[in-house]
């Protein structure tokens, strides 16, 4: 099958459908938050909501995002899969005011996504999902998460930013005595450590946990992260990490698995 | 004739001159204007005001802005023709503060435009106006304009945009049918249309027009381009497009000629 | 010796200390104003203060910094030289917020500087200051500075600005006659200059001085300095410029000296 539209669970193609009206803020969030890891991504359409999903070229770092229904207007969907490039979709929807209303609809004979807003009409040729990389399924069920914490998602970033000073990579782990969250960077010449208690923290699931990750994948992922939310992130001893949050009045949300490196201690 | 200060009809030399106070915005903006296609232009100045003009070293477009002299205090000027860099000239109005006075002062003897402000006075060499490029006078009354609309400033600069995302060229036109003003780009994967119904527009002189246009020009004119005025497009069919507009309190008048592309239909 | 962190005047190495509390905005200016001209620097702590300084590879230019003790909380020092890498330092206090109280500790046995706000902490390693450039000593002592004026510090800003739009260099001086103070720039085709007379400025200590300088190094002394204040310039006949002034309260104070260029006059 090598079609840039394909069916979910293959009842007949000419039902396959897909149109809705979104703000413009939710959809551009969500674009960015995918934008930030891939290239391109997988892309369905389902009675549920809209979900993008993929993993990165190196397989180390993968992210699934889903924008439920009642983040929608007239919202109508027949289970569609397919493939887009995100930077091409993030242009398009960049081009929108704060607030405006834009109307997503399948064009399923031509495979392209028509987006319309403001009197302009895009017309985006879908890619074949079958040509993008895709991420083992569930896999938060593979890993052993033993701890994990809610930090204010300005802190999370503010700690990538300050390992990212002195290093190319960082750990993340909890000291279960003290209920506390931390961030270790060791560089060439300067330290640097993050220590979040249970204070400044939103919650603490505590164990002895510690992993080390590359900063490559956690600054985008920091950067890509809107303001005054809160992000809950699972650890455990040399797994990977899942950064969580909602968005878009919580009709959006996202995970993304960070693999970890193997650590040098 | 090569001096970069030349006498537009010829009187005695001694006795061209010019010297005017002009506001800090206008002049940047009409600086700003020109510059967004050349790198040198054509300056005169005479009874009427200053006009600066030039056509861009491809042959495809071309300037032409006056401003009044009702846009200066003080204006003094017997008919002089001369040339300017742009770059620089852009540079020194550009250090001025919002609404602060600009004198100009013609130094016939040295070749010099004297641009004082806030106590800093910058002598501009002027450039001899017989090495610049000269566009064809009048060029509006060799096209064949059957149609045209005025628009927003900001929903062309928007449509050049949403073109510029998926090609290197656009279509102008009108839909007589509808009184509609359309864009359209198509590129290799996605295409990209705009259209402004009667509703959008200030004004619609309908006529089944459609000409198509390179994005080089069209973008850097449309970016140059202030926000909240009304631009007159004149188009015809395998015709160039003339894009006019006022600025400065209705005391500047800006006046670009695109060249079309061959339809490649 | 050939240690990041030596004794000043040589007591006992175990009872050199220093920690101290300081407003993140304070110590903020005052690395971006010594590294606006330098990679690294001496540094001392001692009973009056942090003092930072050094001069360039090329020795044209040489800053000393002071922030005095009144600008920090629980000061406690004793004379203590090291040496900075300003990027890096630079870096970690740009990461916290204005306002925010960042705290400093020589770790004495590490020989780095502790520095922590918000739940970061960031272990800087110290330089051994006989690496580093040393500026003279006392250098105002050796020059010849007849004139002098006092300026708003955008002011000169501005006038350095201009000056780069055409040359490489400009001359500062004082027209004893007008009690004016003057900037000149001659480029390859335009000039600028800027006076400001005695209504422009704060004060006029007037001499006939005339000097010229390398704009490298008036330009980034230029951009580093704060608004809102006045800068003290210090004036000769082709002696080097002293340029000075307050930050942070009156409790910082900086010196720069630029040695002339031979005037090609």
């Amino acid at each position: 099958m090598s079609e840039s539209v394909s069916d979910a669970d293959a009842p007949e193609a000419s039902t396959r459908s897909f149109q809705a009206t979104v703000n413009a803020d939710a959809i551009q969030t969500a674009v960015d938050l995918v934008a930030a890891l891939l290239d391109e991504c997988h892309l369905s359409f389902d009675e549920d909501g809209v979900r993008m999903w993929g993993m990165d070229p190196a397989t180390v770092a993968s992210v699934d995002l889903t924008l439920e229904r009642a983040a929608f207007d007239d919202y109508e969907a027949t289970g569609v899969r397919s493939g887009v490039d995100l930077s091409r979709l993030g242009d398009v929807v960049g081009m929108a005011d704060r607030g405006q209303s834009v109307h997503l609809a399948l064009d399923h004979e031509t495979r392209t996504l028509e987006i319309r807003f403001g009197g302009l009409e895009y017309a985006l040729a879908l890619i074949d999902p079958e040509t993008i990389r895709r991420p083992p399924d569930r896999p938060s069920e593979n890993f052993d998460f033993e701890g994990g914490v809610v930090a204010d998602a300005d802190d999370f970033d503010w700690a990538v930013r300050a390992a990212d000073m002195v290093s190319d990579h960082l750990a993340l782990g909890i000291d279960a005595e003290e209920d506390a969250f931390f961030v270790e960077a060791e560089g060439d010449t300067d330290d640097v450590s993050l220590v979040l208690t249970a204070d400044d923290l939103v919650e603490v699931r505590s164990a002895e946990v510690r992993s080390l990750f590359s900063l490559d994948y956690l600054s985008v992922i920091g950067r890509a992260m809107p303001s005054d939310l809160d992000v809950d992130l699972r650890l455990g001893t040399e797994q990977p990490v899942a950064i969580e949050y909602e968005f878009a009045d919580e009709a959006g949300s996202v995970a993304y698995f960070v693999a970890p490196r193997i650590s040098r201690q």
